[in-house]
Parts: structure tokens; sequence; C-alpha cells
């Protein structure tokens, strides 16, 4: 694997990364009011183009961060809807 | 432009803009208590790789989306500090 593809996964770990503690946090308080249900139906949106774009120009770290993305984002977009 | 290119653009808007609300809120409330410093450095460091990756693989929509985002993510933090 060479270095720029490093880079890209330690990008793509970092702003993944970010989703688990809302995931953690809505589990634990068996809450999600104040979660936007919008604003994570917009990046469940723009994460799936991503995965597209990824695809596409075959970019590993680019399919990955989203794909991850995605399926936390599915899962708090679920959560919200099961504790709303 | 081709239009996977489009899509790229398309889905950089959709993850991107998602910061702008927080920003909006920050400005109108006077306050940041509750946005997570930590949480917003970590992006802002995935930004910047992403960044790096974006140039090197010269893939438009990455660099786009990412430079949008990291100077939004910056100005939320620095309004952190500021109405800390």
């Amino acid at each position: 694997m060479d270095w720029i593809t490093v880079i890209g996964l330690v990008a793509g770990t970092l702003t993944t990364g970010c989703f688990i503690p809302q995931v953690i946090k809505i589990i634990k308080d068996k809450s999600a009011k104040e979660v936007s249900l919008l604003m994570f139906l917009i990046i469940a949106c723009g994460d799936f183009l991503w995965l597209i774009y990824g695809f596409y120009i075959s970019s590993l770290p680019v399919i990955l961060a989203n794909a991850v993305s995605f399926v936390l984002i599915c899962l708090i977009i679920a959560l919200k809807v099961k504790y709303k």
C-alpha cells in the first residue's frame, strides 16, 4: 500500500470516526430528540454519492470511509426513528 | 466537466453543507458551550489529510469539499474559542 493511500485511510478514519460518539450517545441515552433527522438524511445522500464517486475513481480511502460512514449514519437514522 | 465529477461535487456540497447550520447556530446564539472542541479538532485534522490526498490524486471534488469544510471547521473552532 503506498503512502498516499495510507494518508487517505487515516483521513477517512478521522472524519468517519466522528460519528461513533453520536451513535454511542443515542444508545446510552435511549433518546435522539435533539438529533436532526434532516441533517443526517442529507449526509446519508452525500455519503452515498461519495461512494459512487469513490468506486468510479477506484479510490480505496473514499470507498471505505464513505461505506463505513453510510452504515453509521443509517444506524443513527434508525435509532432516531426508534427513539423519536 | 464529466458526470462523475458532477456527482462528486454534489456529494461534497451535501456533506460539507452539513456544517453551515452549526456555524449559523453559534453566531446566532453567541455560545458554543455544547459544541465538542475535540470532535472538531479531529475533523479538522481529517479534512486536512483529505486535502493532501485530494491534491495527490487530482480529484477536484475531494479538494473542493475538504477545502470548504476545513475553512468552516476552523471558523467553528475559532468561534468556540471566542465564545467558550
